[in-house]
């Protein structure tokens, strides 16, 4: 492929992304179908962040940060800077100086499938990233790659556009054309969870709840005291 | 194996629990002669929280958390869940909405050889989990499994009943019946330690606090200044 | 090879240690020219610390701790512990009352490419390590090792007396004698980062910043609108 | 994401088809510029095999192969299947049985991003696989997937009817519309590599073969005497 | 624990081996209920090899193979020695002198959750071992552990006497007193899959073969054409 | 660090070569007291091979190779190129074209702590190769690093002239000046061995060969009949 940055316009409604962000990662992914969500192994420099905004794609070479600093140029308020490397790499391609490039042009955060360094400073200025690893290796400015193409990062597809939720459980990726539809599902989904959370703390059981006896009975289920 | 259920009475003795839960883990496992711990894959989900309780065990299908709900109708106060899998697996099985059915049956806390969910929503609850991942990834309930069986999870063997003691070192399992002996072990060895913290903190070397200067030269152990 | 122990008196100088503390880890790889690192598997146990010390370097056995034993006694104020194994392991081969004696030495902190146990007491003792692994796993005293030989310890090679740079970006090696032209390079290195920040987050970009434009366009980088 | 089976009739080019398996996944890649590899993780359980052909792509859940079952069925001549899963999995999804009615629609061999099992079987009848892990791990029949929708397998993006080509150096996807210009950009890759395979054999250096002298000396490339 | 030598008689019928040696792991496994089943890190040091016998169980420190030694003696013609360690392993605890000895006693191979190493001479003595490892690795002899306890392996739990089957695809463990039925329920199994595997060689569909189409329709699969 | 390629003469003497290269991978390593050996995880691409060589070392950054161009030149008969990466990669930095080039030279072999690729080809011509991953992924060559610097590969120290030894069973590194030493202590470690090897075929124990059983008692071991 020839390397290429793709200027775009395209970005996801404001509401349905201020929804997704307010329903958080698990709740999103459900609604989405249990679809597009990244690997486990991509996790929060810091506990207790939750962000959503729209993606802005970068896909590097292993230990080469070049690519980042052109898609700095591209980012609007609200967006989040996704970046996918072109093999597994830990290399920690982004610091505290990028980080405040990203929040000078309204950036939200980060998602990387490489490493991240000086996360001290990066917790203190309050900007969250995930990444699959932490680590000091310094890379180098050589090697072109792509911005604003679809990339696939830590798993998941990513096009430019599509909205990113990214909380203490993980990052899902959603569709831009159906944000609107994930986050009207996730809402329906969030109210129907409160009733259950209270009756659960009633001592309800889930069983009962859902009504799954008749399933597991259905399906063989046997029930045997310990000394019959 | 034919899926089944065992409702089971078998429990330690409060006493023993109580005495494993001010030891921890490390001292429990010392004085079981260093057997019975889970790998140190299983991690908890804060730090801080310390636990001991008579296990309710769950050996569930890879992405499937159906057993869980089983599982939790026979959870008595002081107990704890363990869930294991019939191959690695670290979807997110477990979420905020369990953790407020097991809270209200008296359950402790989660220790899951797979992924767990909502952490956020767990710690703001006070709920300890100990689990091999992070994951927002759902499951569906399709698949019988078996509850109260004896499982291995995260490498170590659990009857129901065994005593879980879990805290930020990791998580041990002391078999039912030698609860009490290795609480009093555990109890001797902690009193023992409080006399050797206090000269080592003196200043007094463990090599002659253990009277290990003999055996390492016994063993042949040299010692040589750079210049000579 | 003979098990040995060297009672050396190299040391790097106080005042360069003391610069490489204030400047970090990702700094002072920088400085280095990206060299020195160890991988990124090795994790503070709690975040925030940040050391510098002379390393005293222990090859042990993996599962074995007796020559941490042998290694305090050549500790002096301000020295690291630095634990390498002969295979890779991650047993809990140090814990409280080990740090309680390193700490009554002088000794600053501990980077392992093993486990650690009693995480919560030296949290609480304020007592920084830097391990592969977490784990209540204890260890036997049965086999020699060496002491202030030259270890490969998480893929970097530590001789007794470099500097040891540790925080919560991970841990970097400085030569004993590379020391002071480190830790000059790293003070400038960061004296020009200051001004950097600044019109980062005035917004200027990077690609201006550094001048990158030109050698992108050299390397062949094509922009194109979306709809072109 | 509804579960849904697309029944499609685009497939590539035959004659493209028989060209990359002709250039094998190296040269492929490379004529790709260096994209659509799947990850090292995903290995040939038999050495020697060399295939391409068109994907019919699995979505299936972690432990159950009910949807590769009705995958089969929509095998046309030439085709390879491809599965991925919605999490990390390395159960057996795909024995002997599965492979018998694979060959008997004419289907070509299987990629799956998870486990296969009866290699011994499988290597046999000739049936070759390129899979993440071995295990006999016994799977169910419980909850629906997808089939030839798009898929990420192994960190590679694959559409039904893209090409498939798997080797002993791995799994790289080929876009079917791009399908004509990577085997015609190939082929001419490999008649270029025919005379540099002579001269180096011939004791040409490639740093003359290749021109890079200069680029290294430019670069600050130092060549120095040990003794001087 | 003590450590601890047991003297055991109790061993598995032969004919049961002898037929779960015809009928490999995967099919031994599936007779089982899908359980028993090792981790698949545990691979063959050779294609081909197929063995079942009684397990003589070793549990061993990591790095110290003093134990296997002790195991030896208490082998009987057809049984196979199994070593579990206290922690994660991978040093090559066997080699071919073990293994000479192992022969001259009838023993079978070896099953061992670390690493082995002689592995072209072990291969060349037509010794079948699967391990987690191939590693060079010597080992100590230093630290007691015990022989034929109940062991976790590779994740499955072995009692001495245990018929362990092995072959290309993983390694299972059959209970001693469900030997005769898992080989039976074997038997009727393979049975059953002689004429399954004609009909889908003839292009008879497994949808149909297994009748699952009824099953896919309620589960509410969709059947849709790509242009509709 | 400075960029720079190191023209060296130092060689091991061919004699001790030689006999490294009939004694193999584990006996150098016992002989050398149980040192040198690099990480499991480099694992042959075909089974069978052994050589023994100087190194020629290479550190290159990830996913760049153009430094392996720069040590070829510097081979001369008998070497072997080793590769060490400033952080973790599994690129396919070298395949049948370097390969010829290698050869072309007189270099025996290649041990990489990143990829490989052309393995089809490489093992045809007979070309052995030690390396942590297959990797048809291409590489850049773009960043300068050294040639016949000291480096660590695999977790193992690495000084140009040193012996490298490699086979099935891994590779180890045998410092220049002891090859001499190491080479007769292998050849007396062997030659003991035929004897035992022959007494163990003929059914005597380990135990007694060794006499161990005192040192067992002495450590306490005890011996139960199971029914006692």
């Amino acid at each position: 492929m020839t390397p290429v940055v793709i200027r775009t316009k395209k970005r996801a409604p404001d509401a349905a992304i201020a929804d997704l962000a307010g329903l958080g990662v698990s709740t999103t992914h459900e609604a989405m179908g249990r679809l597009g969500l990244m690997k486990p192994s991509m996790r929060p420099i810091y506990a207790g962040a939750r962000i959503a905004g729209n993606a802005v794609t970068v896909l590097a070479q292993p230990g080469d940060n070049w690519m980042i600093h052109v898609a700095i140029e591209l980012l609007k308020a609200g967006d989040i800077l996704v970046v996918a490397c072109t093999a597994d790499n830990s290399d920690g391609m982004f610091g505290d100086l990028l980080a405040t490039s990203v929040m000078a042009r309204g950036g939200l955060g980060l998602v990387i499938d490489a490493g991240v360094r000086d996360v001290r400073d990066l917790t203190q200025m309050g900007f969250p990233v995930w990444s699959r690893a932490i680590s000091a290796k310094g890379t180098v400015k050589a090697t072109l790659g792509s911005v604003n193409v679809p990339v696939v990062c830590a798993g998941a597809l990513v096009h430019p556009g599509d909205v990113i939720v990214a909380d203490d459980d993980g990052v899902v990726v959603v569709p831009r054309l159906e944000a609107e539809a994930v986050a009207a599902a996730g809402r329906k989904r969030e109210a129907n969870e409160e009733d259950k959370r209270r009756r659960l703390a009633a001592g309800e059981l889930g069983l009962d709840l859902y009504g799954m006896r008749e399933g597991l009975a259905r399906a063989g289920l046997v029930y045997r005291d310990e000394d019959s």
